[in-house]
Order: structure tokens, then C-alpha cells, then sequence
């Protein structure tokens, strides 16, 4: 199938209803590229506004509100050598009367921390403050912190934030390799991807991965008359659904809720069945539990799928 | 170390400063039994009431307020073929709105669900209702529900919840190979544990895992001088502590501060250390989000630790 | 100062920076009118799409983003005869347990009770179902569910939720004699309303009060060189912050922290003294618990402050 | 009825099964004393440990395990003329962001406030720190901060927390006129009381009220046959529940639900009349958001239960 390289010049903060930058087939290839958090790009120029803004968005023909938009991840490469994060855990990561003793920097000095990025060597390091962790290097494993699609009813949705139409979910589990499926609420999708993560941890607790951008190519599919709740996504070893809200017993609720559904609609589970293998086998993960809406991951091993349904 | 066998006459449904049946000393290990969540045995008889009946308490000697219990899970092996389930998920696991369409059994008929438990093989299969799931073994991975030490401040608190003394927190990770610490509030700490599962999905979704009676084999441990805010643990690749509140939010809150406190206190790493590698390295586990108390739990890996502490 | 009429003939589902429908100077007053939550007006014609239509925007001369927009409802009356409720509590209205049991209503037949509204005798009274009720005519209480200004960041927020702008707060609060504080994040504000109720109940609980269309009466001013965090209000007795966000507790947050600035930086009291007093004579409502944010009010009597500050 | 007079000579930190300090009969009226939270007296000795120390607890003879316990609180009175607060909001009070903006006192610096209890004049007046407050007298609002019954299942329940046996639910509207309502878990229900506070903002948002020994009369009287969920209480205006837990959404959902089945099992409302009826005119207060378990309170005006019921 074709494949595009778009090279974005301008960027959006929102996911909405904004002009499409580029139209794709069903079953094209997108290669473009993603600045970092803050507006960098590879060159490490500020070339936008800060607040996770975002390349696209890409029109898929024939996507219409109802279908699904499949995304496959073919490949998420940091396209610079440094990264940037947070220094200390996010205030609400932490029992409120223990927030007075994180590490605070002093007025006037930063919270930031440097990062070396070595794609050859693979790994992360942290150079800025100077500290043992200078020993430590990390393995990267770049993660799309948000992606997703126009939202409904002529919305435009903060890249601060996630919904149903995805957004800023912050999943770690969204690396090269990955589907994620997201329900199309407008003409073409309107598919946007940003916010680049060298690695990050479960749940952002900082606020930020090890902020960075990346070269991104992924395929794009239209699944017809087929329309989830909630993003949903699979990998070699699961399939997976994306809960959004607060508190995280919420964004539970929802990726569970979604679960259920998938299992009964489309693996054609009984749904004593479907409650019975879910209860047993599911796993969790957290996607971030720092943005305005927090991200629970509900995983169902496929392996199990394979033999029942 | 001496081994003491230990067969249990009485049963608890409280982790309180209740008499001791044991006394082991520092280092002993202890071979004993527990009945499952309904206070039925290896025989599958009744022999005490219902509620996550606990064996103990068990009298560790040098146990004393700050210390910590070192508590290792050296063998958990269901005693019987058969155990159960419940057939839906709880209400509290699914959107409020999709309550009404989980499959509830018709009145008069049964929730639960049997399940055959085979050892040899290593499987637990679902044997009433009879569906699809007759044919998906699954792998046993039997744990413990509900462990912990008598609370402090001669609190008698319920086999249903848990707080910082452990209790039912329902964590599939608490296998055998794993070790538990729990800060000591009463002389000899008075060791609980109980409410054993085959097998259970993260988040214990119908209230269940395989309910079972198990053999147990734990050796116990004191460290002096030390102790902890929450449960830790650790396994073969990771430590990890237990925070148990509603919502998970708090929970996860407790855990991660109490991960920040034993990187620092005791892994020695400088508190911007501690906080950055946490931020993008750490991991979370769902124990519960059914019981009154949720346990959310925080990991990291043993090999990051290595290298920097 | 100047009155202008305004009869919408468009109405919005979001809140963002939409072309406005009137210009407004500092001091003006409004009479306008609002549909219902469905998009019916005084006649009971359906003249726009459901889902909290909102009239607007108004831009407000000489309001700029770091001021606030002061808005004074001065008059709030039903402009028709009839309303409607939901006959049923929202299902997370009540513990998920007890959801299977509310009285849903059999599949096909109506969730809406109708009401008949009397503006003279003051009151509303369900007629159908036809129940008792019917002899319990209630007192009116007009207010605006649903009102606030354009977003900053070019978002448009859906009228089905809340946040820093205002929105859907479904406060019981925004009743005629009340002044409303919105921070400006656009030059000339864009302020919208709507979503009137003739009566509701704290909490919104069944997602919605007795819904209306309205007459209304509302004055601006320009508070230059002032921004709230959050949505303030002020009636006879009380100063009252609004926060917005799930679950009850982070929107109790954000209006308690919003209270503690409004008393330190423009009431000038002592931190301390804030802390103090706010400590032992708060109050709170809370606005809607049914919206994707819930709205939590704090009030402080106005009799203690004007005595200190 | 007789009326008796107790001093207490011992308190208890856990509401639980203790042995009765004296025997009641159905009807009979109680005047006795409680300490304050840190277990100071009326002459401002320390009588026993800090941590809501219980009078009682009290055997009423007749309550069974099924009934209700009816505790008329016809008297609170502060029996000394200095009480105390902190001075600075509970962490979980505010933002997470802001915890560190709080006036945190230095270190080794007193986070309590002194208070002058007059209650001839009926005021409360802070007296250090010396600030402008000591020209502010707040007007005295007398209430029990903790009280209940003996919990079910042999539990000894900490008095830092609550549930539904009541225990510290904080909840201001607890003062001398009130009824509360116990479902009865013990023979004899074991009444305990405790942590008055001279008057109280809602939420105790920083963990303290002005904290006050109290004289106090209440009179009980064995409701048979009849057991709440949670406790329930009624003043001349209003029926309420009180819902116990965290987060204050679940403690809400607890207090609706029980309102519910008050209003359907004893008023006689059938379900879709309570439900519209709930729904339009409810009234919500806010108990606690400080300790263990919050408390939240759903209030129904009487005057419309009377018309319908």
C-alpha cells in the first residue's frame, strides 16, 4: 500500500474539528514526525507552543462516524540525542501530607532533569542533575503519550486531557508494534499523534516520560460499521481497552465495561463466560494518573481468546 | 531452622490482639493449613464461619512494635479438587449505567461458580455452568488473599478490609517465592493469613478469585529497628509495597509514598534519585478495587536498584 | 445603563470561541431567553439540537483575558407551562449494588415524568406518572444549570460538562439575586447560559432537574486586572467558589483552595487567619454529582468577613 | 423516665464489644461528660489517651441485634472555658499543588490554635496566635464529633474512623435537638460518645473542630424490628442518613441509597415517587473529608414527606 511521508509545519493543541493536513487511503502508511512535549522538534528548535501539540490531522477516506480507525505503531525512533523530565513526582502522586517533603527545587532553580538518548545503545541516561544516576542507563522504549481522533460534537478536546476519542492517555504500552483501534466520530477520522516518550514510567507520576521527538510511521485501516466505547488496542500477547476519567476507579470502570463488551460482541463470548474468564485471567496496567482525566488499561491475554471464542 | 507443623482448631474473622496459637521464634517456619474464603477445608466441610476465616495468630518471638515481620511464602498448594467463584463481576467493577445489563442470575438461582482443581496438572476448569469454559484450563498460580499482622491501637478489624497491617488485600502477586514485611504493632506481631485462591484476575472484578483451602509453608523472620508505613514485599525482579484506601487513587498515593520512603531510606538513594527514577521506571499492579479498603500496588525493579544503591 | 434584548436563533453545544451574537458594554444588562435542556423553547418547539443548548455568546466589551466577568442574574422565570424530569435516580446516583434495583422503568415504556409549572401560584407539580405526587406541588426555584464563558486554548468543552470557565455545574445556587465570577480567556469573554430548571434537587441526582426554558435578566461588569482559578458567586449571605472536576473530593479541593486565595488576596486576611476561620464555619453544596465533572460549592458567611477583612 | 447520672472513670479509642460501663432501659435518659479528642476533661487534665477517648459504653436494655437504637441528644453544653483547632488545613483539604502554600507552621512551631469558650455569650474566640480573629467571637454550635454503637463481627473499630455503626463522622448537624438512629449489632447495642466539638465548619477541613469537653443529656428509646443500613437521624426540619467512606462520592452513594429505602420502607413512597421526589428536593451536607472514612449527609425536608407520606 502507499506510503506518505508528511513532514508537519504546524501543530495543534486541541483534538477537534480542525482542516485536515493530509488524506490517506484505507491501508496506507504514514511516515511523519512528532515535536516533544513542549514544541521541539529534532533540531531541538521550538517550531510551536507548548502542551503535548500535536502532527496531523490525517483524514482517512472513508472512516465515518460509526466505523473504527485502526492505527498499527510500525516504528516510534527518538529523532534527537537529548530528552527532558520532571525532577520530582507530581503533587498528586504522593499522600497529601507527604507532598511538603518531595524534593522541592529551591525558588528560581529548575525542575528539570537532562537526558542523554543513545538510540544505537539504546538506553537513556540522565545527565542533568549530576548524580549517580549518570551510572544508570535506562533502556528506551518510545511510547506515543497521545493519539487519537476528532472528538464528537464539534469538540476540541485540550491535549492536556483524554475521552473516548483518545488523547493524552499516556500509556507506556503504546510502543512499535501496537494496533490501537478508536472509534470515528467525524469524515476521514481526523487522526492527530504527539507527545513522545523516550521511556516512561506507569502512571507519568512526574508528569512527564523522558520528553522527546520521534520518527513515526504507522498504517492506517477503516473497520467498517464496527464502533467502540472506548480506544481500544492490541499486541502480541493482548488485547486491551483504554478507560478515561478520574478517580482511577473510573477509568476502571470503563476499560472493564469496554472488556465486556468486546469479548461479548465481537470474540462472541457468553457473557456468564465473558464475566467468568475476565474475573480470573484480567490484568491492569496505568496509563497516567496526572492529567485531568486519568488512564486505566483493562488486559485480556489473547491466548485465551484463541481457545474459547 | 525448626519447622512447626500447625493444624488449626479455631479460626478469626478479625486481625485483632487475639490469643496466640503459636509461638515460633525468629527464623522458624511454619507448615500449616487454611480453610477458603467460606471457612470450608481440605475435605470441603464447614468448620468455621464464613468471611475470610484466618489461621493464627501466630507469636513470633523479638517481634516487638518497630520491628518489621519478615514473612516468606516458601509453598501454597490447594488441599482439594474443587473450589468456586461467582459467575458476574461486582456491580462496583463496571460503569454505573451497565449495571443493570451485567448478566445477573435469575432469582432464586445461583451466582457462584465450581471449578475443578487439579495439582498434577496445575489447571483450575471451570466445571458448573457447564460452557465453553469446560474446554480453557487454566493455569493454577495460587496466592493469599489475606495476611497480616494484629493492627495497633487494640483495633479488631475485619477479614473483609485492609490498612497498613495487610489483611485482604488480594493481591495475585502474593505467591510462593514472594516475601512479606509488615510493621509490628503488638508484641510478637500475631500472624494471620487465610483466603486462598487458585487463581485470581488483578483487581479480584467478582469479589472472587478460585476460592480454596490451601497447605501453607511460610518461614518467618524479625528485623529489628525498622518499619514500614505500609506492607512491602519482593520478589525474584522486583520490590513492591501494598497501599489499601478507597479510591485506588489514594491507594496508589500510599504505595508510592511508601516506595519513595524505602528508596530512600533504606536503598539510600537521594531523594531527586528516588524521584526521578521512580517517574519513569515504575510500575502498578491492581490487588483489589472491591473490598472496603482497594489495594493498589507500586514495583520496582530489583535491577535499576542494584546498580544505583 | 443600556438594556438589550436579544431572541437567539442559534444555539451552541459547546463552550469555545464561537462568533458572538451581541457586543455588550462594561455595565449592560441582557434580557434574553433560554431553551431547554432539549432544545425546546417557550412555545415547546424544538428550534435546535438537545444536550444543554446554550444562548450565545456575548462579548462583553473591554473584558480581557486576566480580568473577570461579573455577572448579575437579576430576573429568572419559566416561560411556559410545562417541564420534565427523569422519573428515575442516575445510576450512580446510589451504591452500585442497589442499581438493579431502582425502579428502571420496562423496557420501551418512559424515564420522563412531566411537571406543570404555575409561575403564579410559585410552584411545579408532577402529572405524570400519576401518583401522589401530583398532590405535593413544589416551589419554584429557577436557576441556571448551565452558564460560564469561552475556554482558554481554543477548546471547545461540550455543555455536558464543567471546568474553570464554568459550564454545566448544575448548581441549585444560580438563582435570581446572585452574582456569578467567570476569569476571562478571550478578549470580550463569550458568555453563554442555559439548561434552566424550574426546581432541582443538590446533586442533580437523576442528571436532571426540573428542565425549563427561561426569561432572563443579566447585567455584566468588567472586574479588570482580577482572574479566579475557578468560578466564584456571591448572594446576600455568602462569598462561594465553584470547582469542578471528579470525583466530589477534587472538586471540593479546587473550591476550598480557590476560597483560601479569594480570602487572602482580595478580603486580605492573615493565611493563618483563613485557614482559621474557613476551618471551623465553611459550608458546602454540592452542585451536580451526575456531569463528567461534579461540581462541589464552598461558602464562607459574609457576615464573618466583613467584620475581619 | 429515670434519668441517670455517669462520670466516666475509663475510656475506650475503639468503638467495639467492651463491657458496658452501665445498664439502661428503653427510655431512660443519660447525663454524663465526655473528654475532648486529645482526652482532656472538663478541668483541663489529660484523663486518658489521646484519639477521641469514648464515654461508655452504655447497654440499653431491650436492643437487639436487628433494632434500632434512638438516641435523642437533648443536651451539649462545653463544660470548660478554653478549647483548641490547628491552625492550618488538612493536606487533603486543598489542591495537591497547593499543599505547599499552605502556612505551614516552622519547624518546632505549634500548628494549634487556643480558644476561648464563653458559654454565657455563646461564642468561641481565638486567643493564639493573636490576630485579628481575637476580634471576631463565632457563635458556639455544640456537637458530638463521634458517636455509635458497637460494630458487627467482633470488630473493634478505631474512633479515628466510621461506618455504619456510626463512630467519627464529624458531621455539625449532630447538636442538642437531634435524633440519630443506630441499627443495633449487639445485644444491649453498646452506645459510646465522644469528641465534642464548641462548633465546627463542614468537612473539618483541618482534621479539628474548636475541640471542647461537653456535658451532655440524651435520652434513648429501642426501636424493634426495624434495622438502617447506615445511620439515620431527623431534626425538626429534615430526615437524614449519613453515608461513611471514601471517596465522598461512594460516601454520598451510601447516604442516598439509604434515604431511599427510608423513604420507601417507612414513609411507604412508592419507588418512582421517591425517586422524583429525592431527586428535586434532596439537600446534601458534607460530614467530614478529613479522617479514615468520610461522611457525607443526604437530608429530606419533612414538609414534604408529611404531605405525601
Amino acid at each position: 500500500m502507499p506510503e506518505h511521508d508528511f513532514q508537519p509545519s504546524r501543530y495543534h493543541n486541541t483534538l477537534g474539528t480542525h482542516r485536515q493536513v493530509l488524506r490517506l487511503a484505507d491501508g496506507d502508511t504514514l511516515v511523519t514526525t512528532t515535536v516533544d512535549a513542549g514544541g521541539f522538534d529534532a533540531s531541538g528548535t521550538q517550531v510551536t507552543s507548548s502542551g503535548n501539540p500535536m502532527t496531523g490531522p490525517f483524514f482517512i477516506a472513508g472512516a465515518e462516524p460509526g466505523d473504527t480507525l485502526a492505527v498499527r505503531i510500525d516504528r516510534l525512533v527518538p529523532n534527537r540525542s537529548s530528552g527532558y523530565s520532571r525532577r520530582v513526582l507530581a503533587a498528586g502522586s504522593v499522600d497529601p501530607s507527604y507532598v511538603r517533603f518531595l524534593p522541592w527545587p529551591a525558588d528560581g532553580s529548575s525542575d528539570r532533569a537532562e537526558w542523554r538518548i543513545d538510540t544505537v545503545a539504546g538506553t537513556a541516561t540522565v545527565t542533568d542533575p549530576e548524580t549517580t544516576l549518570a551510572a544508570l542507563p535506562l533502556p528506551l522504549a518510545p511510547m506515543l503519550g497521545c493519539l487519537g481522533v476528532a472528538p464528537p460534537g464539534g469538540q476540541a478536546i485540550s491535549t492536556a486531557t483524554s475521552w473516548v476519542h483518545g488523547g493524552n492517555m499516556d500509556y507506556r504500552g503504546i510502543v512499535a508494534g501496537v494496533t490501537c483501534y478508536f472509534p470515528v466520530f467525524v469524515p476521514g477520522a481526523l487522526f492527530f499523534l504527539g507527545d513522545g516518550h523516550a521511556l516512561q514510567g506507569a502512571g507519568e507520576m512526574s508528569g512527564t516520560g523522558v520528553e522527546i521527538s520521534l520518527d513515526v510511521r504507522v498504517t492506517f485501516r477503516v473497520v467498517k460499521g464496527v464502533a467502540s466505547g472506548w480506544p481500544r488496542g492490541e499486541n502480541e500477547g493482548f488485547i486491551f481497552t483504554l478507560g478515561n476519567a478520574r478517580p482511577l476507579d473510573h477509568a476502571l470502570q470503563h476499560a472493564t465495561t469496554e472488556m465486556l463488551r468486546w469479548l461479548e460482541d465481537e470474540y462472541k463470548l457468553d457473557p456468564v463466560d465473558a464475566n467468568i474468564l475476565l474475573s480470573q485471567v484480567v490484568d491492569y496496567e496505568v496509563g497516567n494518573m496526572y492529567d485531568p482525566a486519568y488512564t486505566m488499561v483493562c488486559k485480556m491475554p489473547k491466548r485465551y481468546l484463541t481457545r474459547v471464542a
